[in-house]
C-alpha cells in the first residue's frame, strides 16, 4: 500500500527562510543562540546562510559573522544558499559546509519575476557554477526546482514541465563532468495538494528511479504536513522545514507570505508513525519557543502547543 | 492505490463546538449572523446548539433562542447535540433538525472522567434514547466514538478497543430495534496519525464493510488535515469541521484546547484534488473572517490567509 521510509532526513531552514522574511531586524547573537539551540535536538543540517546581495536582503548581511561564530556541534552540517559565482565565493571563504547546489523553476515567468532569467538563462547560470563546483569536489549535486506544483503567475505547473526541467538541467551540468544526484521539489508558494505531490513525484520516479527526491513545502494554505505524508508513502525521505513553521507567520504583516511545514510537526508525525528521523521532540519544541520569543509574534507551529504525546503516555501507562 | 471519494458531506461545527469553547461571551446575534452566513456557503448541515446544562456551559445557553430566530434556508440541516433524555426533549421543542444520535468513548478511562460513565453506563444510556428515536423515527443511528486513537489518560487505543466498542453497542441498540447506520471516528484530544487512521478505519471496514464512516478530527498537533486526507484515501466522505478551526485557538488563552480542523482547508484540498464538496470556497472564507471578528482573536484556518487558487489562476490564464 505504501511505502513509508525506515528514517527521513531533515533541512533546518528556520534560520536562513525563516529568519530571511522577518521585517524586524533580528540580532546576530539571537540567530546563534537558535542555530546551536536547534544543533543539539538531533538535527543533521542547519541551513542559516544566504549569500545573497546585503542591500537586497540585509536580515541575511551577517552570514559570515555567523559562520564564523558558531559553536559547532560534530557530525551537523551548517549550510546556506547562493544566488551567483560571487555568492559561492563568499560562501566558499565562509567556512560553511558546501554543497553542490544548482536551480531552476517550473515556471519560466516565476523565474523571470524572481531571478530575472528565462529558462535558458538559468541553465547558462547552472553551468557557470560546474568548473567550481568540480574543482571544490561538490560534482554530485542537487537541483531545486522552484514552482514545482504551481507558481502565481502561470498557475498550475504539469508534471511533464517539471520532467523536462529536470532532464534538461541533467543534460546540461553531465556535459561539463557534474552529476545531479538528488532534486527537491519544491511546493515555493503553496500550490501542491497530496494528490499533486503523488503526480510529480511519480512522473520523475518513472524517468529516473535511482534519483534522490526532497521535498520543499510551504504550508500557505493548509495542506503541508499532509504533502509531506503524501511523500511518505511514497518513500520520500528528506524534507526541507522550519522550526516553529517560520518563514512568513499568517498572524503577523507578511502579506502573501507562509511558512516552510514546521519541523517539529513533520517530526511529531513522522515519529508517530515510527519512522525515525533522530531528532529529540522535546528539545525541538524548546527551539520553537525560542523563535517565537526571537521573532517577536506567534508562529504557527503546533505540537509546541499542543505537547508530545510522550508524557502523557507515561503517565497513562 | 487510494479510493478518494467523489463527493465529500461536511458537518460544519463551528457555531457548536468552536463558539462553546470560547472564553468570552459571544452575543446572540452574532452567533445567529454567522450560523446564517455559513448556510449560504452551500453546507448541507450546521451544527449550533447544545442542549446540555445551561449552569454548566453557559455558553449555550441561548440554544432555543438560536433555533427558533434562525432564518432557515431550505436544504440546510440546523443541528446540535444532547448528552441526556432531558436534553433530548428540549432539542425535540426547539425545532432543530433531530438525528438519531449515539456515543460511547474508547477510551473508558476518558468516559468516567468527561461524563461520570463507565462503558455499561454508556451502553445504558445509549438504550435509554431508543424508544423516543424510534417514536420520533430516528431509529437509523449514528454513533460517535470518542477518543477512538488515544486519550490522555489511557494513551493509544488499540483498533481492537475501537471494533469492540462498536460491536456492543450495535448489538445494544439492536436488540431494542433500532440500528447503527454509521459511526463518527472521533480524534478527541489529537492522538491521530494517517497511520492510526488506516489502521481504525481498516479494522472497522473490514468488520462492517457497509457501516458509514465519518471522522472528527482536531488539529491538535498539526496532523489534521493529513489525517482527513488518510480517510479520503480510504473512501470516507464525512467530516466534521469548524470554519475558520474554530474550537481553541492555538493563539489564545485556551490552554490544551485545539480546534477542529478548519472547513475551508479541508474544502480547499478536496476541491483541488477534484472531490466535490458543493461548497463555494470564496463565501466560505468570508465566515471565517467573520469568525475571526466574532470572538477577537486569531483564528488558525490557512486558507483565509493564503487565499484561494481561483483567482491567481484566472489571471495567469
Amino acid at each position: 500500500m505504501s511505502d513509508l521510509p525506515a528514517r527521513v532526513h531533515i533541512v533546518e531552514a528556520g534560520p536562513r527562510e525563516g529568519f530571511q522574511i522577518e521585517k524586524g531586524p533580528i540580532a546576530t547573537d539571537d540567530k546563534l543562540r537558535f542555530i546551536e539551540a536547534l544543533a543539539e535536538t538531533g538535527l543533521e543540517e542547519v541551513e542559516f546562510a544566504s549569500f545573497v546581495n546585503p542591500k537586497k536582503v540585509p536580515s541575511m548581511a551577517d552570514s559570515e559573522e555567523i559562520a564564523r561564530r558558531i559553536r559547532r556541534k560534530a557530525g551537523v552540517l551548517y549550510t546556506g544558499i547562493w544566488l551567483n559565482e560571487r555568492g559561492l565565493e563568499r560562501a566558499v571563504a565562509s567556512g560553511v559546509d558546501l554543497k553542490g547546489r544548482l536551480s531552476c523553476s517550473a515556471s519560466e515567468v516565476f523565474s523571470l519575476k524572481n531571478a530575472g532569467a528565462d529558462f535558458v538563462e538559468e541553465l547558462k547560470r547552472q553551468r557557470a557554477y560546474v568548473p567550481r563546483y568540480l574543482e571544490l569536489g561538490l560534482g554530485d549535486c542537487w537541483l531545486s526546482v522552484m514552482t514545482a506544483f504551481g507558481c502565481n503567475y502561470q498557475g498550475d505547473i504539469p508534471a511533464s514541465r517539471v520532467v523536462e526541467v529536470v532532464r534538461r538541467s541533467r543534460e546540461n551540468v553531465e556535459a561539463l563532468g557534474a552529476r545531479i544526484v538528488g532534486v527537491t521539489l519544491a511546493d515555493t508558494v503553496g500550490y501542491a495538494t497530496p494528490l499533486a505531490i503523488e503526480r510529480v513525484i511519480g512522473r520523475v520516479r518513472e524517468a529516473w528511479p535511482e534519483l534522490g527526491l526532497k521535498l520543499h513545502l510551504h504550508d500557505t494554505r493548509g495542506t503541508g504536513i499532509a504533502n509531506a505524508y503524501a511523500g511518505l508513502r511514497l518513500g520520500v525521505d528528506r524534507f526541507d522545514s522550519s522550526c516553529g513553521g517560520l518563514g512568513g507567520c499568517p498572524f503577523a504583516s507578511h502579506k502573501g507570505a507562509s511558512g516552510n511545514i514546521s519541523t517539529e510537526d513533520l517530526v511529531f508525525m513522522c515519529e508517530e508513525m515510527g519512522i525515525a528521523t533522530g531528532i529529540d521532540l522535546e528539545a525541538l519544541i524548546g527551539c520553537a519557543r525560542l523563535a517565537e520569543e526571537i521573532v517577536g509574534h506567534p508562529v504557527p507551529g503546533k505540537v509546541m502547543r499542543g505537547g508530545t504525546l510522550a508524557k502523557l503516555r507515561a503517565r497513562a501507562a
